[in-house]
């Protein structure tokens, strides 16, 4: 792992919290995107080399639209960068993490990504990304 | 603000989430430092040029006890680093942002620093923090 990649927050509202995190933040919105394999429309914002990316389910059986429901809006994921997903998924797993999926798989922003059971990393919802090469 | 200066994470127990996190971000926890004024003990990793924050609670009624409690363990706040943080008060609060204290007061690691109210951060607790000069 080489840096926070990205935070992830989830929203109800992604074109509410947009010009909210615009203010909060000072800075604009970069990017919006779809990631289809979530059903999950982001969007994005810089702060120094990471990333504050918004989460609104664009299903209403989500994962977000579960995670708003059981816990409200707030902090979702926090996303580490790495450079070889596939070591690092085999590393953590020896040292006894449970991956939610076996296989990398494509996330937001060009990138290859695992996540980690929360339940092995006292209740924080990891993810690790690598950008695709 | 300039990035991220720390993710604030609270756990129950500092003594067993310091080798789990050793362990997950594959470095050492460099410091450990109580914070008098809210009751915590801390423990630092670096991870690029953010840091990761252990927050456990040095009193069974403090605001990290409480906080577990409701939510269980898990991720707590975000910092963004300042350079001037008098002025980020006074900039967020014209924007219709909520401090949660009127004067920056002495945070961990040498900061001064600020909160926000979440309910006017989509349920993200802020905090401000500028290095002591």
């Amino acid at each position: 792992m080489n840096k926070v990649e990205h935070i992830g927050i989830a929203v109800k509202n992604l074109a509410l919290s947009i010009p909210l995190f615009e203010k909060l933040l000072n800075t604009v919105c970069y990017k919006t995107e779809l990631v289809e394999s979530e059903q999950v429309n982001t969007a994005f914002f810089k702060q120094g080399e990471t990333k504050i990316e918004l989460l609104e389910s664009a299903d209403s059986d989500g994962v977000i639209a579960k995670f708003i429901e059981k816990k409200g809006e707030g902090m979702h994921h926090i996303a580490f960068g790495v450079d070889d997903i596939e070591s690092e998924m085999k590393r953590l797993q020896q040292e006894g993490f449970v991956l939610l999926n076996e296989k990398p798989k494509h996330g937001a922003d060009n990138k290859l990504v695992c996540f980690l059971h929360p339940k092995s990393t006292n209740g924080v919802l990891i993810e690790l990304c690598q950008e695709k090469k």
